[in-house]
Formats: C-alpha cells, sequence, structure tokens
C-alpha cells in the first residue's frame, strides 16, 4: 500500500478523462503489420507501390527549387483551395474557396469540428459501428452516444435518427460515412441521402459527413450528402488515400462562418500555417495528374476486390456473407454468431501469421452484444498475397468451427 | 429582431467556448507582414535566406528515392528521436529515447500537454505576459489563471509562484518559458531555475518548459529547467527555429509513463503517424549538419541583435528602455508609462509602414493594466532593414509624444 500510494505522488495528475488511455487497438495493429512475417488484411492502407513516389519527389523539388517561403510559417495555401474546389465538383459537390478549410487529414479535420460543435455532456447521433478514430475524437469530450444500427444493404437507419429527434434529442452533430463505410463497407442509398439531409436542415442539427474514402469509388458512384446541403453538411476530405498518407493533408468544406473560428481552434493545436506537404500537394495538382492518378487507384483496387470476393466465396464457410463494397478499403464479413471473432482472431495470428480486426473495435458502445463481424483490407495486399491469405484465414476460421 | 432569430437558427450551434473566437492578433499579424511595403518586426520569424535549404532537398530526394514507405502511414521514427537524444546532451540534458514523444512542432506539443493535463475548472500558473499561442491552447479549458509577475533582469518571479502554492493552489502545471522568453526576452536565473525546480519537487506540481529558443543563445547558454529534474518537468522542444517552420516538427521530454497517453491524444488528433517532413528532419540530421546550422544561426541572429540594440540607442528616446536578450529572437522595448502603445502601432503602421507586437498582446488577462511595452523581432530582417526601420519606428513614437 505504501509503495503504491508513494508511486502515486510521484506522478502528474493527469486530466480525469486521460487516466483511463490505453494504447488503441489501432496502434498495436500498426505495429503487428509491420512484423514481417505477418500478411495483414487489418489496417485502412493504401498500397505503397501505387504511389506517385516520382511525381511527388519532382513537386517537392520544384517547389524547393523556386519558393523559398516553402519553408517558411505561411498563411494556408489559397491556390490548393483552388485545387480543391476543382476536385469537389468531381464528387458532384459545387462549394467556394472561402468554404474550404485546409488540414492536416480527415482525422484533424473531425477533431477540429468536434471541438467547434461539442461540449461535454451534450450528445451526438453515430452509428453502432464506425471508425475508432471518431471515437477517439469524442472521447474527451465523454457525450452521450445516441446509436442507430447500420443496414447491410442501405446504410445507417435514418429512422432510427428521426425517431431521436422527434423525441426532442438535440445532438451537437450526426456523424456520417456516406461511401465507402468503414468498417461496414456499405453505402448509404440515395432515399436515405435525401431523407438525412432533410432531417438535418429539418432540426438544425448538422452532420459531420467522413468522406475519406469517397473518392475510390468502383461502381456508380453517387454524390456525398454535402451536394444536397450547403449551411447543415460539414464535409470532411482527404488527400491521404488519393495521393498518400505521409504528406498529411486533407480539408473540410463547412459554412463559411465556420471558416475562422476553425482556424483559430487549428492555431491552437498546431499553428494553422501551411506546410510544406500543403505546397508539395499543391505542387503535384498543378501537374493535373491527381484525376489518372485516382482512375489508376480505382482500377487496381477494383480487382484486388475481385480476388478476395472470390477467394473468399471459395475457401469461406457457407454461414459466412459479405458485403461487396462498391467504394473505399474494405470487406465486412459476419460469421455465423456461435463463433468467437477473438478467438479467430488469435488462430489468425498465431497459426497462420495472417491479420484482420475483429468487427468489436469498432463499437462505440461497449454494453452493445460483441459484434461477430471481421474487417479485412484489400487494398494494402497485392492480388497474390490476397489468394494466399484468405485460404489461411478461412483455415484458422475452419479450425475453431470444426 | 426576427430576422437576426432566424439567422440564429440556420447556423449550426458551436461550443460555448467557441463562440466567442475571434481572429487571433497574430493571424492579422501574419497577414499583414506579407503585405509588401511593410517592413515588419512583428513576428517571431526566422529568416529564410538562412533557412538550409539546398540540404533539404537533398534529404527529401535521398529519401523519397530509398524508403517508399516513407509516403506510407508509419509509427514516429526511432532514428529521429536518437537524434533528439543527441541534440538534448548539446543542451545540458541527458534524456532516453523513451522518454521522447515527437510532434508536429511546438505549439502541439503545447496542445497534447494541456489535453493531457487539464480539466476545466483547474489553475495554471503563468506568468503574465506570455506567448499568445499558450493562451490559445489554455482557452477550450478557461482554467484560473494564477498569474505572477517578470522581473526584467532575473524572469519569472518564483516566490510569487511559491505564495500560491504554500496558500494551498493545486494548479495543473506552471507554464515557463525558460530561455528566450517570448515577448519578455529575459532569462530565468540560475538560482530562479533551482528554486523553481524544488518548487515543482516539494509541491509535486509540473513544469511545462517551452524551450522553443533555447538552442539560439547568443551568450552563457545555461541548461534548461529539465537538465534539473526528470520527473516534474514536461520539455517542449521544435525544429522550427533551428531548422525551418513548415517542416512542423517538434518532440516533447516526458516521463516515460506519459508517452502512450501522449500518443493517444495525438492519434485522436492528427493520427500518431510519422508525416514525411518526421523523414526528412531525420535524413538532414543523419548528415550531421544540424550544429554547424545552428552556429550558423547564432552568429547571423547575434549579429542583428547587436544592430538593432545599437540602431535603438541612436534613435530611440533617452526615456525608454530595453532589453538586451541573450537568446531569442525578440527585444522588448518599455516605453514610459504614458505612451499609448496601440497609438504607436498605429502611426507605425500607417505613417512609417513598419510593424511590431504591443505589449498587451501579450497579456493573459485583460484585467491588468496595458502594458506599456513593445516586442520587436531582429531574426527575420536582414541588418540593413533593422538600420532602415528602427529610425522609422522612433519617428512613430515621437511623433506622439512630441
Amino acid at each position: 500500500m505504501v509503495s503504491s500510494s508513494v508511486q502515486t505522488e510521484q506522478r502528474a495528475e493527469l486530466a480525469a478523462w486521460a487516466r483511463g488511455l490505453r494504447r488503441s487497438a489501432m496502434q498495436d495493429m500498426l505495429a503487428a503489420t509491420l512484423r514481417p512475417n505477418i500478411l495483414s488484411f487489418a489496417l485502412g492502407l493504401p498500397a505503397v507501390e501505387l504511389f506517385p513516389t516520382t511525381a511527388i519527389a519532382a513537386a517537392t523539388e520544384r517547389v524547393l527549387s523556386t519558393n523559398p517561403l516553402a519553408l517558411q510559417y505561411h498563411p494556408p495555401l489559397k491556390s490548393l483551395k483552388q485545387h480543391v474546389r476543382e476536385l469537389m465538383k468531381q464528387r458532384g459537390v459545387d462549394c467556394r474557396e472561402e468554404q474550404i478549410f485546409l488540414t492536416a487529414g480527415a482525422q484533424q479535420g473531425m477533431s477540429l469540428l468536434a471541438h467547434l460543435l461539442l461540449e461535454p455532456g451534450r450528445s451526438v447521433i453515430t452509428e453502432e459501428l464506425i471508425y475508432p478514430g471518431f471515437q477517439q475524437v469524442l472521447a474527451p469530450f465523454q457525450p452521450r452516444l445516441l446509436t442507430v444500427s447500420t443496414d447491410a444493404e442501405t446504410g445507417m437507419d435514418v429512422d432510427a435518427v428521426e425517431r431521436y429527434l422527434r423525441a426532442g434529442e438535440r445532438p451537437s452533430f450526426i456523424y456520417a460515412i456516406t461511401d465507402g463505410h468503414n468498417p461496414l463497407s456499405v453505402r448509404l442509398s440515395p432515399s436515405k441521402r435525401a431523407r438525412l439531409v432533410e432531417l438535418a436542415e429539418q432540426y438544425r442539427v448538422p452532420i459531420i459527413e467522413d468522406d475519406a474514402y469517397g473518392f475510390l469509388c468502383y461502381e456508380n458512384p453517387l454524390p456525398p450528402l454535402r451536394a444536397l446541403s450547403e449551411q447543415w453538411i460539414f464535409y470532411v476530405g482527404s488527400f491521404s488515400k488519393i495521393l498518400a498518407p505521409a504528406l498529411r493533408a486533407g480539408w473540410l468544406v463547412v459554412p463559411e462562418e465556420l471558416i475562422l473560428p476553425l482556424s483559430v481552434i487549428k492555431e491552437s493545436s498546431d499553428i494553422d500555417a501551411a506546410p510544406l506537404s500543403q505546397h508539395i500537394v499543391n505542387a503535384f495538382l498543378d501537374t493535373g495528374q491527381l484525376p489518372a492518378q485516382i482512375d489508376t487507384l480505382c482500377t487496381q483496387y477494383r480487382l484486388r476486390r475481385d480476388v478476395m470476393l472470390r477467394v473468399l466465396a471459395e475457401s469461406f464457410p457457407a454461414d459466412a456473407s459479405w458485403t461487396k463494397p462498391d467504394c473505399g478499403f474494405f470487406v465486412w464479413i459476419e460469421l455465423p454468431q456461435d463463433v468467437a471473432v477473438d478467438e479467430v482472431f488469435r488462430s489468425a495470428i498465431e497459426d497462420e501469421h495472417v491479420a484482420f480486426i475483429p468487427g468489436y473495435a469498432f463499437s462505440v458502445n461497449d454494453k452493445l452484444p460483441p459484434s461477430s463481424g471481421m474487417r479485412l483490407n484489400f487494398s494494402h495486399p497485392p492480388a497474390a498475397r490476397i489468394e494466399e491469405g484468405i485460404p489461411r484465414l478461412a483455415r484458422a476460421l475452419k479450425s475453431l468451427t470444426g
């Protein structure tokens, strides 16, 4: 007792919410995928061999040899905002430069919006299974989570959203992943998109639309929610998946009056100045190569998706089911309810040296029954590794289900 | 009334603390300094012509041609932590790799520490005039500010710190700028350093030590507080002033048990992965050129400081006084108490096209009497511009004091 009490006093006192912080599952996964013997379907990594590395190196050389101010404190680049405006047109969104806020990636965009909108004790509407990085954004604010389920064909249960609002709930925002849902790989149906935007406008509740994967659509692209409402959809975009994650570049499209408070919050967080990488992204976009790069990515990721779907059909048990993703990086697999996913995970890692992420890692609410799902990434491993790894994963599964 | 109420409802409701957010004085200044006709002594900008641009371009080329993973999500670079460890030895600090946390610059380091340590309603001990970026870090938490004054020769009033602690105050932390104080350009005396660290240990209150300018000392460098205590000093370092700001690279040195919660908080803020710029800084440090670069900067900035001090003595009125800075980027000028600094500021900008920052911009507490100080930067303008600008500033001052 004495030594433990002495030890406590010898350490600084942390904020209450921070005392329980644990290493995130994602951080463990990132470490595991770097082990050379693991074939990983775990993380949402883009394919390294598809990065336009030479063009990025050329863009950097051009920036550093022509613009000495690229290494100095510098306001966010207006020219990059113009590029983003053009890019948004490809998503069917017409926006103005004055509505664009440049970020260090989608994660920062969501974090800034949460700081702008959330106060401790308020509520948020979210699906039951979502991107864990957004759960980390919410953690310090400890909002009440009003959860809705997700239909495997049509996405978020918008009727359940309406029931909350009609019952008088006034959440600070609704979180939506319209295309390339992470982890469920579903997309919101056109009629639900229209209805969800109607609800946001009617009840005056903003929607944070996480579109990190929206440019990577393999069939029939649909415009995001932001195409339907300028005032109530706060759109989160990213260059991480369409260019390269280590550039740490993304953007928000928000009502113009939010740009100023966002810039003050970003200034407090990491100084709202253009990093070198913003100049590099801008110089790459100047070359006009991004649309062709996105085409290449869509072609290659579509191929990998098709290989994964084929090998799953060949090797997985008949009582498992999975999505056929139109967009994004993931296949979501539902196992029979009596299979313990963490057992499958352990056997996959230890016996078969294959990694995936168990569905429960995405649950916003520990009180929900553990999901029987598995999230598999198909963008990072080349086709041959997918052909090799899925049967190994099937073997780990069969070793447990007999 | 009706139209105003309609307008309110048409906008999303912001968090209470965010509703009052205004454009910061620093953002206005950054915009003003980019106007071509303004000779600016305002911001804490390093000199563009002293950036090792060619070496940074070569380092980038090396990284991108040899390491395809430099564009991918990647854990923070251990090799860069080793470089930081060596660098800290130059400051007289012996630390371990396990105590080093890599950040996107000093501002992010301070923001992460505040999120880790602060809860709404707690208190913080700070000097009355400090770096405004740190005030922005504190803003969302709205802590009680326990202020102490700063002696122009010996720095922070450590006796006043002791009085707070002895009276039972238990602040979440003490904020200290030991060397190259921003804005006051004083350094904490050796005896006050020892006493402040004793107080931190005795009362178990951590100190956030902002050492953004600590490597740029022009006479008689002193070890920072972190050299005196491993457990209670949370050290904030930055490559912005010794390499280049747009690389957005910095570090913390903290007790090892804080690395994990910091990484979870950073993950939520912008994903705790190594950006390309971390690889670039690492590759530049691999060449061993940083010590020579720091020597060059110290030589050149010392020259500029000396020019500014000489021209001030030649042109400023006898009843003004100023610091002779040993470290950092600034000269702090105290005007006679009856001079309205904002009048001087207006006249300097409008009549003489010279910019500085009025002292009140650094005040943590609006209830304090407005400071009669002016902060002048000497690192950014070349010597000839300093020779030209200081007499213009003196003219603006004399036009008001008759």
